[in-house]
């Protein structure tokens, strides 16, 4: 049963979420559907990142083992004919050795939050943008978010649901980039990174991070906020069509060369 | 009767073009059925440019006549209040004297052309780029696209149904930037500038030069193709989907400061 290993992009509004519900269109569950296409055993597909309802990706991971072996990139477009129309597709595909698992062989996983400052509704970048049409403080913004980098409880940012065995991570990374937009405006782009995140973590802190960048907020509270260790010391939980889900890490990628 | 100038986006998918049709979505039909929830008049607009069915704009320019004053910035979120659910937009609005006229007084159009090289569907970017499986030589397009500099007879890259009383036009400019692609491939994207264009002429061109960047023909042929002044000279016309009207230039920019 050789194992394959997919990165897989995806438009997360058709889907509840990644992963596979009794009834309800899940991107796994469409994925599975696919392979099902080109190989009897119909096998099961394990993702990186349960990603929630209405958050995208451009770089999911996934794993699975099929019956037969396949050249990767026969079996790539193969995939992507049998995915077609749903707004799902393979972008890397390669052989990996039987170690290999998608979630628990990732060492990172890489988010990025597009928030977006503009008085008129930015039309080419439907539902995958947060728009706000006041004014955004991306220093502010900078200065409260440093707080939150390196390990720490993250309770605050934690959804009630989050199953997580602790709340103790580690923020590596989550650095704000600022890009004009065509026609006006300004786009914010959170990318986040850590070995892993608790449930709706990246949400709840680019939330309240909007509400430091508008200026309703102090950037010293977000310090505040996280030391609080409860979950209504936390902002507005940031809408999911701005989270794109971009890149596991791997001690080996399996899509090198 | 103030006259008003507004800049315009829109995903052209929905509709037959820019121009109001008896019985067709056109953007200008949603535009003025917005702007007459505004002003009993039901003022007719004026747009630049008529992009055709299925193309895009981010800067489309038009001009209408109102019965009163308006505060611009009132005027536009009132309009993208009553564009919705609409893909279309207003990213400026301007008072602007009765001689400004958007089609007659513009000096410049400026277009962007969208072409992907990638083995993959291209999720994010559904319906806004001609997507191709194969390589494409961006040097070599490059140094086809020089043959169309300047003042020429442009008749090959000319719909047989264009109504303009000439085929000479100018060229001003025609770069071809390169940017990869998140989860692989690369983008090219066509820059075009002219006073004006002939209808179908950055299609035709655009897909002329794919097949030099395909290798199907050399670089030269491109400029023999221009010198042939005849319509079977020209490749097949790029799809409009990878089309953008990304700004109209006038003396005196109505939308400065």
């Amino acid at each position: 049963m050789p194992r394959f290993a997919f990165r897989i992009e995806y438009d997360g509004a058709p889907f509840r979420g990644w992963q596979l519900q009794e009834g309800q269109p899940s991107v796994q569950g469409t994925f599975e559907a696919a392979l099902a296409r080109l190989d009897p055993a119909a096998p099961r597909v394990h993702g990186a990142g349960r990603t929630d309802t209405g958050v995208h990706a451009t770089g999911q991971v996934a794993h699975a083992d099929l019956s037969r072996d396949w050249a990767p990139e026969r079996l790539l477009m193969a995939l992507n004919h049998h995915l077609r129309p749903h707004p799902v597709a393979v972008n890397a595909c390669a052989l990996v050795d039987e170690g290999f698992h998608a979630r628990f062989s990732a060492i990172e996983r890489r988010y990025c939050y597009r928030m977006v400052s503009r008085r008129a509704p930015w039309v080419h970048a439907r539902g995958q943008i947060w728009q706000l049409r006041h004014a955004l403080d991306a220093d502010a913004m900078r200065e409260g978010a440093r707080a939150l980098i390196g390990r720490h409880d993250f309770t605050t940012f934690r959804a009630s649901l989050c199953q997580a065995p602790s709340p103790v991570k580690t923020l590596d990374a989550l650095e704000i980039e600022t890009l004009p937009v065509e026609g006006g405006g300004t786009e914010l782009r959170f990318n986040l990174r850590a070995r892993s995140f608790l449930h709706n973590q990246v949400r709840s802190i680019v939330g309240t991070l909007e509400r430091v960048g508008a200026g309703a907020l102090e950037p010293a509270r977000v310090g505040h906020a996280l030391a609080a260790r409860e979950r209504t010391a936390c902002g507005p939980v940031a809408p999911p069509q701005g989270l794109f889900l971009t890149g596991v890490g791997y001690t080996d990628d399996p899509f090198a060369g």
